[in-house]
Parts: structure tokens; C-alpha cells; sequence
């Protein structure tokens, strides 16, 4: 359509403005971002900000939660005082409040500073960088299979839940308190690392009794395939979290919010783009064919193929690999150590499979939502093969 | 071509991964970032990396800033200590050092964390957001019509650099060394500050004699509005700048650096798209038409008479616009105070003129590079009679 097209030619380089259709151009899109965000909005999220990439998105959901813990303590996000107003222009407090964000070790979040404090998955990403004094927390590391180690991975969930609670305390009193929690509903960078829904409850219990809120990152985990449409969706939270992001699959970048996180003043969350309305179309055109081609179902229906088979081999084969995991087609299992990995990547290469690592021994799935039974066939018998050749 | 066509496709939501295709893809691509950013890049600015929008560019750029800067300290940017690797994790130096970037009041680089850090411009952007203790000095204040106020400058010059050198030497004295400093060419958002030639001659001096890279933030001056493709271009500096951020007229953000400045290991400087190949060739286009229809030409001559007109006015109309200053049509003059701004903008506005402001009394033009003669005069005569009328 017309008004669409014109998002392509607005460069600001070369065209004029031209206020009607600019007008009509900006109520297309608002529409446009409507229909196609809320129709795949998770439960009771009905507030939808589009940015460019997962990066941005964590940024501004984080400044996001600045703004709604300030509301808490302040009474409103309108008065601000002119100490305030004068402070912050030099990045002082009280304008500037030393407030801090709770974040988990083995984390990705994105690489601009702000993402880089919340973010500890790997040396390479932060090495150089200032960050900020900021609280981090340990993520459950479970015992597999799951169903012979409940016990002790309950107890796992209660030692890093404490931990929470700790630091939480610990950087109130060191003046830095918490204004939110940002976590992955599966670490995927840090080694697809997951958690139980318990966990997820309880955490999010633990941030309503601080004021914190609740930011749950769902840039690798997010559009199907996990084989919900948001991964969080299988933890049955009591009530919605404060923020979702999204990205990747998502083709922009972007969060949803709950309606008590909307900011009273209009411009606290801004930038040039806010998003991209070509990307927009890809999206539209994306989710068509996933339901179309009912692609989560298809997900689930291979990813239980898939664990499946895992599961079978994992048994058969406990010197190689173990700890098979993950929720949909996002999947993975552990390599018996990180020279066992490279050799298993190294044969499957040879068999004509390319398939990603992630932490320090694991090797993870990530196929496309059109994934087929068949072409899990042909991965799971490329597996065997490099399995058997490391074995011989 | 088919080529890029993929990269529109290659969403990994809906479409498989081919090898050759994405081989293919991925060579187009680079020959086209080459071909299409080297020949509008700054003299001796040879690399390139491609973001998605100002902000991301900016933090990537002081990125790149705090690996060199830590390169000079510690001999080279690849033999990380056990303690280094160990520490950056946790957000904590020596991993992540406590370094800062030297930043100017009422400048605009950004809003996310980081490149707040170094935005000064309005408190709406600041507030409530936890942000780096990092210096800021004062951008030099000049007097109009600059020819008449040539001592009076040059000394606002001097005490501007006095105050970077000694905020240089105070944040080494507090454990937070420079390794950097960002600045406008000319400070946009934060009123249409300019400052000389040989203020930026100067400072890049300053940088190089404390190790700190100079980066030259050029998200709004860049791409042809100022009568040159890059504004800093004016200012005859002995060797390029370090770094030279992009964005907006660019369609795609991004910058520029020096040879030196390259890390010697890969993916320090990275993300999920490290740009967008759909703006690219948008942006190929945008560069063709710039060409073909001497676009910067344009510029100029519209800029001329532009400023000329405008300083007939400021003597006619001493008591309503004064300060008339620029480049090329990226040009402002000052209001008499901030309620004749706001008298004159809804009078231009009854006129048919929408015009922006910066700064607290300043009205800046940003009109396409398209502008032409004819609508400098309908402008001009729209702003007269917008005087007349406030006058009356």
C-alpha cells in the first residue's frame, strides 16, 4: 500500500515532508503495529514498544524499570525537582539515582554497556569495558535427567532464590537498590542453561516484595520455538511479568509491558527509529505462514522427536553425552567435556551437520520453525554416526 | 540480484539454512558495504562497521575506544590475564577497568546507558537512570556574528580546552582515566553549538598527548547537510579523527575508524546484525541520487543565500533573532528569549512553516538535501512575516 511505501522513501536524505501523508502514513503503521504485536502478545500484555535490535530493547526496558521504581519511592513520574532536574544532567544522584539491576551469572543480554553490565556469559564480550557496581545472582544448575534429581534441584532453586534475596538486601544497604530483574526463561548463550516454573514463581514473588520488577528476556527464546509462542508462557506466573523483549525471530526488535508500567510523560522511552516499519511487513508476513503452516505445532510435534531420540542416546551412550534439556526444537545436551565437543562437532561436521555450542561443554539445537521429522531424522542419524566414529 | 534478495528471506523463522546460498550472500554483502561506505568515507578512514541506529553506533564506537586505550596500557588487546578474564564476569576491574569518556555539556550522543552517559542536553532524556561517573567540560559559548567577537572566542576556546585538560588530569588522579572523548561537530540537539577550526585542531591534540582517542559523533552533521559529505571535514584536522559515528541520512547506523584503531581479535564488536543489508541498498540509492543530482552542491547554494537572507534579518529585526550561525542548510539563529521562540513558531506555523527547535531559544533548519532556492524563499518570506506580525 501506498502509505507503507512511503516508510522505504522518508529517508530525510531526498524527500520532502509532506504532512498529510505523513499523517496517514504514522496511523497506518500505529495499526499495523497493533494488530500484528497484540495478536502474539503474551497473556495480559497489551503495551507493545518496537526498537531495532535485542540490545536496545533490554536498554530501554531496563530504563523502563528505572522509571517505575522512582515512580514507587517518588509517588509519581511527573514532579521531578530541580535538584533532580539539574543533577541529572551531570549523571548525578539524586537526577542520576545510583540504582542497580539484578542479573544472573552465565547471562546474554546484549553488548552496549548498559546490556554489558547485566550480561556475564563470557569473557570476550566484556574484557575493557567499564560496567556497573551491579548485583549478580547464581542460576540454578540442575542434575539430568530431571525426573531422578528433583530433590536436589529443588534445593538448587532454593540456594539461588536465597542468593536473590541476599543481594537484593546487601545492595539496599550498599545504597544501590534494586529497581528490576532481568532474566532469560532458558540461558541460552551461557550454555541453555533452564529452570523450573517453581523458580520463575517464586522469583518473581521475590521481586513484588522489593519493588522490583520483572524483565524476562525473551530474544532467543521468543516466537515458537520453545513450542509456545513466549517461553515464560510454561511457567504459569500467577500474574504477568513487568516486561518481555523480544528480537531475532522476531525481525525487530521491542518489549511488551503491563499497563501499570506506562510512563505518565510522553518521550521518556525515544529514539529516531523507534523500530522499523519495513521490518514490520517481514513479521506480518512471518506469523501468516506460522499459522498458516501451523509451525508450532510442528514443533512441538519434532521437538518431541527430537528429545525423544536424545534421550535414547544419552542412555546408550553416558561417556559421550549426557544432560539433554530444553523445551520445543530449543534444545541441547552436554558433550562429556569441551574436548569431547569438539570432536563430536568436528565428526558431525563431516556428515555434513552444522550445529552451534553454547557455555562450556554444551551443543545446541537451534532449526528453524519448518523443521521437519524428516530432516530430524537425518540429524539425529548424523549424531549416532559421529557418536559411534568418536567412540571407535 | 538473488543474492540480496536472500537476506530478506533468511529470516531463520520460516526459511533453512544453504550454505552456498548464504556464502554467496555473505560476499555480496561485504562488496557492497565496501563499495558503497568507502566512497563517501572520511579522507584516511579506510574501516567501517555497520549498526542499526545512532545510539548502538556511539556505544560500539566508545567500545572500540576502551580496547585501544587498554591496548596502549597493557601492549596489546590479546593476552588477557586468568585475573582479567576472571574479574570482567563480575563487572569488576581489572576485567572491566574503571575508565570513562570525556564527554560535553549539552551535547546528544544517545539514550541507551552508555550513550546517556555522555548526553547532557535535557533532563527529560537523564532522569532516573543510573549513569557513569565520566568527566564533562563546557563546549565553548561564542558571540555573534563571530567576526565581530573573534578575541572574545578564541579565549572561550582556551577555557574549554583548559577545562578538558584538567578534568583529563582529575579523573586519572580519581582512578577513572580518559580513554576517550566524543563530540559534535556541531552540538544539534543541544542548541546548534558550534565551535572553531582550531578548537578541534586543539582538543584532538589534547587526546593524543593523553592516549585517549577522539571520536567524532556525526549521526546528525553527516551525510552532505553541512555543504560537505562530513562536517568535521571543515576543520582541517593535521590526521583524522579516531573514530566518526553515523546514523539517521546514513539510513543505517555505523562509523568510521582509523587502521590503528582495528582490535586484533574478531568479535570483540559484535551482534545478531551488525546492521541491516535492506537499508544498505536504500542507502546505495540515497548516495546515487546525491550524485547524479549534485545534491551537496545544492547545499551549499541554498545554504548561502540561506544565510545571507537570514543575517539581513537579524539587523533588520535586532530585538527578535539574533545569533544566525551554520553550515551549509544545517543552520539556527536565536530567538530573543524562549517565549519569542514559542511567538514566532506559531506564527511561522499559521504561515504554513513547521520548523524544530534546540536548545532553549534557538530555532534550527534541517530541511532535505533536495531543498531548493525557491523554498528558502518561501521560507524566508514565511519568517519575515511571522516578525512583522510578532512585532505588531
Amino acid at each position: 500500500m501506498p502509505q507503507i511505501a512511503f516508510c522505504f522513501l522518508n529517508t530525510n536524505a531526498i524527500v520532502l515532508d509532506n504532512d498529510r501523508l505523513k499523517l496517514a502514513f504514522i496511523r497506518t503503521i500505529n495499526s499495523k503495529v497493533r494488530m500484528i504485536f497484540i495478536q502474539v502478545a503474551p497473556p495480559q500484555m497489551s503495551n507493545v514498544v518496537t526498537m531495532m535490535c535485542g540490545a536496545c530493547s533490554n536498554e530501554n526496558a531496563m530504563k523502563h524499570m528505572f522509571i517505575s521504581y522512582q515512580r514507587k519511592i517518588r509517588g509519581n513520574d511527573t514532579d521531578y525537582t530541580e535538584t533532580e532536574m539539574k543533577t541529572s544532567i551531570t549523571n548525578l544522584p539524586p537526577g542520576c539515582p545510583e540504582l542497580s539491576i539484578l542479573s544472573f551469572y552465565e547471562s546474554f543480554h546484549g553488548r552496549t554497556l548498559g546490556a554489558l553490565s547485566v550480561t556475564h556469559s563470557k569473557a570476550i564480550h566484556k574484557l575493557d569495558f567499564p560496567a556497573f557496581d551491579w548485583p549478580i545472582a547464581h542460576f540454578p544448575k540442575y542434575k539430568y535427567p530431571l525426573n531422578e534429581n528433583m530433590c536436589e534441584n529443588d534445593k538448587e532453586d532454593d540456594r539461588c532464590l536465597a542468593e536473590v534475596e541476599e543481594l537484593i538486601e546487601k545492595y539496599r544497604k550498599k545504597g544501590k537498590p534494586v529497581a528490576g530483574i532481568i532474566v532469560e526463561p532458558i540461558q541460552a548463550e551461557g550454555g541453555d542453561n533452564e529452570a523450573s516454573p517453581i523458580f520463575f514463581q517464586k522469583l518473581q514473588l521475590i521481586a513484588k516484595q522489593n519493588s522490583a520488577s520483572l524483565l524476562i528476556d525473551e530474544v532467543q527464546t521468543g516466537c515458537g520455538v520453545t513450542g509456545k509462542m513466549w517461553c515464560h508462557e510454561y511457567f504459569n506466573l500467577p500474574t504477568p511479568p513487568d516486561l518481555v523483549t523480544f528480537s531475532k525471530k522476531m525481525q525487530v526488535g521491542g518489549y511488551y509491558h503491563t499497563a501499570e508500567m506506562k510512563p505518565s510523560l510522553s518521550y521518556r522511552i525515544f529514539n529516531t527509529w523507534m523500530g522499523d516499519p519495513g521490518k514490520l511487513l517481514i513479521l506480518e508476513e512471518v506469523l501468516n505462514v506460522m499459522q498458516q503452516e501451523k509451525l508450532i505445532e510442528n514443533v512441538n510435534k519434532v521437538g518431541k522427536k527430537l528429545m525423544n531420540e536424545l534421550f535414547h542416546l544419552q542412555y546408550e551412550f553416558p561417556s559421550v553425552i549426557n544432560s539433554v534439556r530444553g523445551r520445543g526444537t530449543f534444545l541441547a545436551f552436554n558433550a562429556a567435556d569441551s574436548k569431547m565437543r569438539q570432536k563430536l562437532i568436528l565428526k558431525l561436521q563431516e556428515l555434513g551437520i552444522n550445529i552451534g555450542v553454547c557455555g562450556e561443554r554444551s551443543i545446541r539445537l537451534r532449526p528453524a520453525l519448518t523443521f521437519q521429522e524428516r530432516q530430524a531424522s537425518m540429524f539425529l542419524d548424523a549424531l549416532r554416526g559421529a557418536i559411534t566414529l568418536v567412540l571407535a
